[in-house]
């Protein structure tokens, strides 16, 4: 016979940041919670993929109809600019930050300096091609500021060297994030914030 | 139609320690892993309350057939001792620690010192009662070492009051625990360090 | 008799971000070492002020012979530049990026939401006053991107009003800091990233 | 001419706990105060060894007129006990919990796993045979709860070896200390705890 708490508390472990304590956590959670309400929940990953689909253009997971998500197909997006990003979730934060009209690319993860990780370099490249003709001429490297997203950003730079012809490549501004305070901000965040200094 | 992206995120909100934004990561980890691993959580849970059942004796919930739990049917654990916790992972815990042989009692929560939280009052005392006449004869009341576990403590021997003829009521003992450094230990701590000391 | 133990421990409690614990140890430091690490400790203290003088123009501490600190007196620093910053290590953090050739001025605080600190105003003007016939066009506020920070820079904004016919005044870029996550980054700094990115 | 501000700083860089940039900051706060106060604390620190002395006896630091400190010449503490810590804060801290008469002796350090340390050897041999005359029957071994504190109780434990005729060894008891929850709890920390159990 299965020991499902076992079993469960594994499948646990495996999702982001959760170690084995907080995974068993979980599980008497869901013991100690109503049957109706821990139905609720198999149920919606049961059928969490039957209208989230993954977006053969951008790559993000998305419910949409048609060939292609609605950001990748909304005629009032800027199809001159193309952002990469390494995963839905950066996305989402640009999106709710309003800042943003272009078009996008989830690479689905980072390159560690180590030499571990996968991107989708297959993808990009097709993205890229697909949006050529339709005006693109910039791509947007939009990977956070540590070391493994400075490596990602040089590797696409590297895949998509054969296009640069079409193509402008750009990384976003370095400066004050919010919270940022100078004594204990590097040199690069002070010369990005000094360079980008803007008259108010 | 519903978003069941948002409706799992929500439904993650609610397992503990997790806030918005994890409950997020782990619906998109859920939507990167395939289809296979995403059903076998699923599944996990629907049919996770299928052989895990609530000891009638002790409340924990265990994988058990007849009418108890193995901890509570086990001859060969000893009937003089009854030992209150707060959560199954306590329980657990102890387990670990192979330092206990007796009974045990799990109290579902604690009580908060602003008056909130439930614990199983009138199934500790069933409990106490059927185990009196099997020769019970010490409640060890093992809560943590923090106000909420004191609180507990004190709502417990109170509601015990009227059994007190038929039983002794103790509580574990404080001390060092793995990792205290003495110049940050609170007097209670060290007068019961000082007072448990052992000869070596 | 003075209870110099007592006495020096409260004192270190005085320094920024000690508590009574490490105030403590602090003193149980001084008093490990041996008498000759201490009296050097004291000496140090006792003469820091000797060579160490706040620049009547820029009003950091520095050891400066003449009427002004070196970067106040360095002709090769660009006049038309002021920079704001709240503190003398903010000034050093600077000048360690080595991404700034103008003129320096620290507040000497900040101000909270809540009414409290005290920034030098009246020196402030004086200095600004100073450096318009040299040729000050820009003020930069370069205070740190946390509410505190921008309740300074707009009281600043607020007492140079009237010298605004001489002066531009801008604040430092946003954008990703070293170490930013775009999935944590608030919209504000997402929308300078965008806005400053930089073609490479 | 010596910079007294990389110097001072420096020297704030050894005390315990501190890195060079809070070590900055504390000279920053030296120049900001007011000479008089920059002066007590140079005073403070030039005068501190006068009247603390180290206790022949038990190492600590204290201040004490005749031969020994007042703990060690105290006729109301109890000759038989003899309690060894690592440090002063770590006396400072039994005391303040009113929980032990006996006497002290501080050790000076803890010996790491990886053989560095160093301990006052010799001195505890000898307030250890000072004190057997006087009726001493016990040695309290109060490291802290972690390897580091172990691994030094082992080695005090081996060389008071030649006097274990005259000597019991104790160690200060397991158990919960204030804070300990028992989810998080080890194994050793929960056998003390229900060994030291208490009726109450």
């Amino acid at each position: 016979m299965i020991d499902r708490v076992e079993e469960l508390a594994r499948a646990f472990e495996r999702f982001p940041g959760i170690g084995p304590r907080q995974a068993k956590r979980f599980v008497y959670h869901l013991l100690n919670v109503s049957g109706y309400d821990r139905e609720r929940v198999a149920d919606l990953i049961h059928h969490l993929a039957d209208d989230v689909r993954q977006c053969p253009y951008c790559m993000r997971f998305a419910n949409f109809s048609g060939v292609a998500c609605t950001y990748c197909t909304d005629p009032n997006r800027d199809d001159a600019l193309l952002l990469v990003v390494e995963k839905d979730q950066d996305l989402a934060a640009l999106e709710r930050a309003n800042a943003y009209r272009g078009r996008y690319f989830v690479l689905g993860g980072v390159l560690t300096l180590s030499g571990k990780g996968a991107i989708r370099e297959r993808e990009l490249i097709a993205t890229i091609e697909r949006q050529i003709p339709l005006g693109l001429t910039e791509l947007v490297l939009a990977l956070s500021a540590t070391s493994e997203g400075e490596h990602t950003s040089d590797r696409v730079r590297e895949i998509v060297t054969p296009l640069r012809d079409h193509l402008r490549i750009s990384v976003l501004g370095r400066g004050l994030a919010t919270g940022s305070e100078l004594e204990y901000s590097d040199a690069e965040t002070l010369s990005g914030a000094l360079q980008n200094r803007k008259e108010t």
